[in-house]
């Protein structure tokens, strides 16, 4: 055999430094049990990525030097590539550099740092890295090795956000393999997307690459591993799973034997969308030291579909669903909610709120005189389930679990204070009509989630009659305006122009722009399409918002 | 006269480029009556900074490109120095420039692009600007300027986040006059910053600059102006106001008439701070075409301070404070609430909420058995009140103002989605102790904020007997500690080093880490230190933030 390299696939916690250390030396000890040459960790992997300001704090880069030191000691037979944060020496430049060490036999014999620095969509490294000026193979049994960091790679056509291309600058030197060191989060299009650039760059520079990602989630982010050796043929010889914890060896020389592209990756995107929401909330619990999760129940999709995900990422006895009907509940929200929680045999009570609603309108009713009823008394009904929910968290020790779908978050069509509310929002980039796809997914194997929930017109319940569309276009109008508007970056004449009805089209991105300060306090939102709200999405409050309109 | 220069400081709206238009090419026809030579507006002017993501829409950049069209025809006889974004049209390297273009009689006649390019604190410019790769000057008038954008003029140390020093560049090409446009965010110590950089840098170039910075709010950033001409000799000449938009002429050539520098920057920290909390409430307003605000007054100190900014913003009559107490307030705080509101002749209600607080115990009473009263029944007091003040809101379209102070902040001594709701955190950048002397300032000229919200002993009052200091140390001891994380980015043994006990340092971190997730939630802070919460400080919620444990 040429070379035996583990690929070490693990999941990290940001900022637990000796903890991680301790997952790295047990994988070292168990890779050179298994006889491995070399072991590659993630990007990052010593602290966690994305760290984030973290890095300012002295301490934690003396955590990260320390572990090191402690790493270094098993290390005698087998090399390890390690990834941290380094402090940049030199006074001129950002104060870090996003490293790669070459660990052997207790001593560093290589580093290399990351040269094309994301700084897009959730990605801010330009914030804390100075980018690697030098690009220097090293050897190792005779292998000639280059080492790049995730974005490194990913420059490979002529349009691009960089001027240098790193696999360029590594080939002058005749690597016979490169190894790619990555925190490459997930979306439902990534999979594949990774697997045609480590492709496209095996077979461009005909160099076999190995190429090692975290798994797990870190509040929003979610980190689907899929690690891989790449032959130079662009073949896939190992493959790690995807969303676990996994080690597989490699020998990257191997031309012949690959493992066949068919069903390779998991092409149904439900089913990506199922596993990555069920790991977001399984590791903000795990890695808050979380156990126990509540939420409302409305008896609608969405609420439904949040309370699936989170038993089966929690369990059904740390899962507690709340029905709050109020004097505009009908009799089948409450049956499809009560229905919901014994399909799953799940925990669940119910609260009424009139009586809490119609004291709260007593008290106000001086100060709004004989003012007819609006909004306000449609979302006193949402904060005061709001109230009620969170006194549940507080007294028991749960987190509030929020149900928004991305339709709805867009819009503005919920309650700032009231169903907005929550730790996490499980489905905020789930567009409405892909909650009703997840569902069935949710179903494949029997009912989980109530067909009645799934086939009912959806209805926010809060006043007579009430119905979605009273408000807002069809939701299978609406998600593809919003999807050309959010994911495509298009506006109003783009998106006229693809046979959209400009009136709609009008409404539609109006309520996106003035519901932008409604969005800046949402809970962190699991991310996993290539566009999410949150920090990949950053869009001033107080501004101009309607270019249509410029 | 060498050269007569307009310093043209306004105040513009992000993404209302057509109205911005409209300011500058009044300006330019102002300054061209008084027979101006040039005339310069601040960085990105005509679009408005930040506009963070508003620039990957197409339609944003195509209406900038429409209004540079509309601004060529008012350049017959003055050169006009214009802050905009201009697409990169290479095919490598980020999406935009952050330029400056010199047009002068119809015809743009040079272009200069930022090359340090902000990406700390709240500074994100890498995502989306290339830097300048060339450094040329231009004459005009048989004068050779160079043009600096802001940042650019900054690097003039040994130590600094970039490798190139464009004033060095330029000074290469011997210019008469270089010119910095900037959008540099207030904090209280800016002032005096700007002006030692911009004199160090006249000195040591000997070469006269002028500087031109733009006012006004952005949500939470808040610009502060304070434009100005200095001579070679680094004396100022010629300086705008600070916090008001202004257009004044210099010429910089003259080295003689200069403005001493005694007292001309406001030298009292709580005088900076009001008038910038005043501009930020008041244009957080203005931009959005909002006018009412709504805020619960407690007859504690912040609320009391926070109402009394909103009036001088707002007017009177657009700021209404409601009372809510429950069974656990004293009769002090309504008397102390009432009297700051009768002390401005300002409108207020009094809305008990013990009935609301005894139906909603009441409803929760089988869920939570006989468990004992906790922070749970704090909280829902808390919460109540925003039900009630959101009501209001909803009702009279208003804004809630939070009232929530850096402090409370920092240790989460406040309840999400109750007292921690509102639209603008006036006052979450202002430390407890600040607070008190901004009251005290406030009430320079006759008592505003009555002595008694001033000198009581400070109470959340959610229980009988309630103080601060049960759960919190003394807000000295607790503003000091909080001031070296993080302000200072100092971890715990750094800080007992300085004196503090560590039991009381230990017990302020792990609040301050363990209370990211509410922060995350917090509506918009007005920035006013050097390090607010918000987006100047990015801080992981699911990780291990207490680097003392490491």
């Amino acid at each position: 055999m040429d070379m035996k390299i583990a690929l070490a696939q693990y999941n990290y916690k940001i900022g637990d430094i000796r903890k991680n250390a301790d997952v790295i030396i047990k994988a070292i000890q168990e890779a050179e049990n298994q006889k491995a040459d070399i072991i590659v960790f993630s990007e990052l992997a010593l602290c966690g990525y994305p760290p984030y300001d973290l890095l300012h704090y002295d301490e934690f880069i003396k955590a990260c030097n320390t572990s090191v030191e402690e790493i270094k000691k098993h290390t005698q037979n087998i090399a390890v590539i390690l990834g941290l944060p380094e402090v940049n020496p030199n006074i001129k430049g950002k104060p870090f550099f996003n490293a790669a060490f070459v660990i052997y036999n207790g001593k560093i014999i290589h580093k290399a740092y990351k040269s094309l620095l994301p700084d897009y969509d959730v990605f801010d490294e330009c914030r804390y890295f100075e980018p690697a000026q030098e690009f220097k193979i090293f050897v190792f049994k005779e292998k000639r090795i280059g080492i790049t960091i995730c974005e490194d790679i990913w420059h490979i056509d002529n349009e691009s956000l960089y001027n240098i291309i790193p696999m360029e600058e590594l080939k002058k030197q005749a690597p016979d393999l490169v190894i790619n060191i990555s925190a490459s989060p997930f979306d439902y299009t990534q999979q594949q997307k990774r697997y045609r650039i480590i492709k496209k760059n095996a077979e461009k520079y005909q160099v076999p690459i190995v190429y090692v990602n975290q798994i797990g989630a870190h509040t929003d982010l979610i980190f689907d591993g899929c690690s891989m050796g790449v032959n130079k043929n662009g073949h896939i010889i190992s493959l790690c799973k995807a969303f676990e914890e996994d080690m597989v060896y490699c020998n990257p020389f191997e031309t012949n034997a690959h493992i066949t592209l068919d069903n390779i990756f998991e092409q149904e995107k439900m089913s990506l969308m199922h596993r990555a929401l069920v790991l977001g909330i399984k590791d903000y619990f795990d890695k808050s030291g979380l156990k126990k999760a509540v939420l409302g129940l409305s008896g609608g999709i969405d609420s439904a579909v949040t309370y699936a995900l989170a038993v089966e990422a929690l369990g059904k006895d740390n899962v507690f669903g709340i029905m709050l009907p109020s004097q505009y509940s009908s009799q089948h929200s409450i049956d499809d909610a009560v229905a919901l929680a014994e399909n799953m045999d799940g925990k669940y009570a119910i609260i009424p709120i009139e009586n809490s609603f119609n004291v709260v309108n007593n008290a106000l009713s001086d100060l709004f005189a004989a003012l007819p009823n609006d909004i306000t008394e449609e979302n006193i009904q949402a904060r005061l389930r709001a109230v009620i929910l969170m006194a549940y968290a507080n007294k028991y020790g749960s987190v509030l679990l929020n149900t928004s779908n991305k339709s709805e978050a867009a819009v503005g069509y919920g309650t700032l204070y009231g169903d907005m509310c929550g730790g996490l929002a499980v489905l905020a980039d789930v567009y409405k009509t892909e909650v009703y796809q997840l569902a069935n997914y949710l179903n494949r194997n029997g009912i989980v989630i109530p067909e009645n929930s799934i086939t009912k017109v959806p209805s926010a319940e809060l006043r007579p009659e009430q119905k979605d569309s009273d408000s807002l276009p069809e939701y299978d109008i609406l998600d593809k305006i919003l999807f050309n508007h959010i994911e495509n970056a298009l506006t109003s004449k783009d998106i006229y122009a693809l046979g959209f009805a400009k009136e709609t089209v009008d409404k539609v991105l109006k309520l996106v722009a003035f519901n932008e300060y409604k969005r800046f306090q949402s809970p962190p939102v699991l991310r996993i399409s290539p566009k999410a709200f949150g920090s990949g999405r950053k869009i001033p409050i107080v501004a101009n918002l309607i270019f249509g309109k410029l």
